[in-house]
């Protein structure tokens, strides 16, 4: 497996090449480089006995036909789009994973068939809206959407057709019927597996995600002249909220609570700040937990900004419940790791994933492979060797674990 | 006095139309509308029989002779620039106040002659440099300043001949031999006098001032896969920082201590912040207790990145120090408040102002007027027409006393 694994690698850094701007790796949904990207895809699988197709919002689908036709089908996908400047393994590994599955079977038939999906749009860059591969895949994607545009003025429905495309095929792209499960492989984006030295973590919960802004509005004023008694400052009061919204989400077991961002006007260094508006990110596996932790991060906004004499607005624009994995499918998930000889370390994804979009139609599993450094969404994203080898042959295992139970 | 403070507001509204940019108020060192500024007053100034002349650098300079020649000379002034998209008083006021004051000795003549000077420059916008103007009649301007650029690419030299000028006059700016003190009416640019319902203000001292940049670096990650005990988050330590420099300097009295300036990196809402510099402006009469202030607060920098295992740098780029008003002056000027009937109130000014200039070379006495609002660099700027009666009240009796000790 080791060996295989190093072509895992080799081929990820291959297509980190196929990128819009030279120097770093940036692959929107339907930019010019993925036609590369298809090319090689799709010559690989080709070799491997797949049928390979594109569908109508460009995911990149390659089936190896079971024993028998109309066999069950497990699709083992992930995205081959990247954030701007990004890293090689974010997505693209899970694809580059399910087609050495495939190679490590050597031709061999077996009871179910697989599907290999590689997304066009995961990441929501170009369009500011996530998700719409596996979206047509799972039937959500609704066709108003379509006409969202990019920064350029193009539709969706432009770019597919500028990509040869057509949009109207769109209810092609679903599932077929007799698909039975969805598993995806992909890069844990975070420290944990790192820091318990375990090379695969089972997701069992996408975490539940609010999204918010707060303002504080203070009044500005002459930072010489105003004595500290007689300040309305809604930097110092965001400050000490921020400083509160850290403590909140360390109290509380598997919470995240982000505060990422800061408009500061007028943001110079001797002018009292006349107002501030904040981000606020809270995550966690509970949407009740969620909920709870952001009524109360509001509650704080409004306490202290009654203490200081300040005005305060705060915003929820997201709130997007966390997504349980099939049960059913995570035990064999577990298994397959057990079997490999490896830790069974389960956890939340704090990330949102294609995983989460198919849950809604099949039943769904995800592994993680260990971030080195935590690192994600950089040029500096890594994935070891070893942990690669492992997931393959935690993934043959679970492939022939779902074939015997059909 | 009343119609007399009417006719100041009116002459300050007017000159606050000559201006850079229309609809705002923005007049910057030696530009086009200064000329304006220039003629309106020298007008008026020729018909009360004063002596009118630009010097070197464009300050505006008006001679109102004494009995008789070579008499002792008291000089009134502030600033003519301003900041962009400014008030109509601050700096202005001072002026156009001086200029009344002898209108309102209806032709008599003192032992003492009057000087009124408009500053060209005090704010420091175009040349990220203050005080060209008063530092031209201290003589502390240093020929080597009139190299620096402005954003186009012109020196301070080539502003002074582009506006008509000659900057090989420089020597001749400089203070008459004969000046026996300065007096600054300014308006006090802060909340305190209105807070305590005080017309006028007696300033004592000119706070001496650090400025600093601090950085903290931690380690940007994903907002959703870094569990909170495994953060290294810049903006949580910042946040924590600026909520203890507000408390550091809400103990020390007299003490103003402000964070107005955050550049976070990378400011993204789902992003835990990699690093922050923050701008840090500390105030204070005594020098001594601003370095110690200073230095705590450095200390808690350390502390806090060494806490959370981050890095932190710090750098003072500006120490300056606390000025004393000339005592003699100052008590004149508190004897003259008292004689006009409003109470007598000493402060500390913590903004710099021409009179911190003046006074290293004459002695120097300054009266703040109320600010309404604690407003100023804004267009809502004011000042009330009875407290500018009392100014020209107070400035009466002060020339009176001065011309008296003589």
């Amino acid at each position: 497996m080791e060996q295989c694994a190093q072509q895992v690698i080799a081929l990820c850094r291959k297509l980190a090449g196929f990128t819009e701007e030279p120097g770093h790796i940036t692959r929107t949904f339907l930019s010019p480089p993925m036609h590369q990207v298809h090319a090689e895809l799709r010559a690989r699988m080709k070799a491997l006995g797949m049928a390979v197709s594109i569908d109508a919002v460009g995911n990149l689908r390659g089936y190896y036909p079971a024993k028998s036709n109309m066999a069950p089908r497990l699709v083992i996908g992930s995205h081959l789009d990247t954030v701007p400047r990004a890293g090689a393994f974010d997505g693209v590994l899970g694809v580059v994973i399910g087609i050495a599955l495939v190679e490590a079977l050597q031709g061999r038939r077996l009871s179910l068939g697989l599907e290999i999906v590689g997304f066009s749009e995961e990441e929501g860059v170009r369009f500011a809206f996530p998700f719409i591969g596996s979206r047509a895949l799972a039937g959500t994607l609704d066709t108003s959407v379509l006409q969202r545009r990019d920064t350029d003025g193009r539709s969706i429905a432009d770019a597919i057709h500028a990509f040869g495309l057509d949009s109207a095929h769109l209810p092609g792209a679903k599932l077929a019927e007799e698909t039975v499960g969805y598993l995806e492989f992909h890069i844990e984006q975070g420290p944990v597996l790192e820091s318990l030295d375990y090379p695969l973590g089972i997701v069992e919960h996408i975490a539940g995600q609010s999204r918010a802004a707060i303002r504080f509005t203070g009044k500005a004023g002459h930072a010489g002249t105003t004595p500290m008694d007689q300040r309305h400052d809604a930097l110092a009061a965001a400050a000490q909220w921020i400083a509160l919204v850290e403590g909140e989400a360390g109290r509380i077991p598997g919470l995240v609570a982000t505060v990422g961002r800061l408009e500061i006007e007028p943001n110079a260094s001797n002018v009292i700040a006349g107002s501030v508006r904040a981000s606020l990110d809270v995550r966690h596996a509970q949407d009740r937990v969620r909920h709870q932790a952001v009524d109360r991060l509001f509650h704080i906004v409004k306490q202290l900004a009654s203490d200081r004499g300040l005005g305060a607005e705060w915003t929820e624009h997201l709130d997007q419940p966390a997504v349980v994995m099939n049960p059913g499918m995570t035990k064999k998930l577990s298994n397959a790791v057990r079997m490999a000889g490896h830790p069974v370390h389960s956890m939340v994804s704090g990330a949102g994933h294609d995983a989460m979009i198919l849950a809604e139609r099949v039943p769904a599993a995800m592994l993680f492979l260990r971030s080195p450094g935590g690192i994600s969404h950089h040029p500096d994203e890594a994935v070891l060797a070893t942990d690669i080898a492992a997931a393959l042959t935690v993934g043959l295992n679970f492939i022939h674990s779902i074939g015997e139970t059909l």
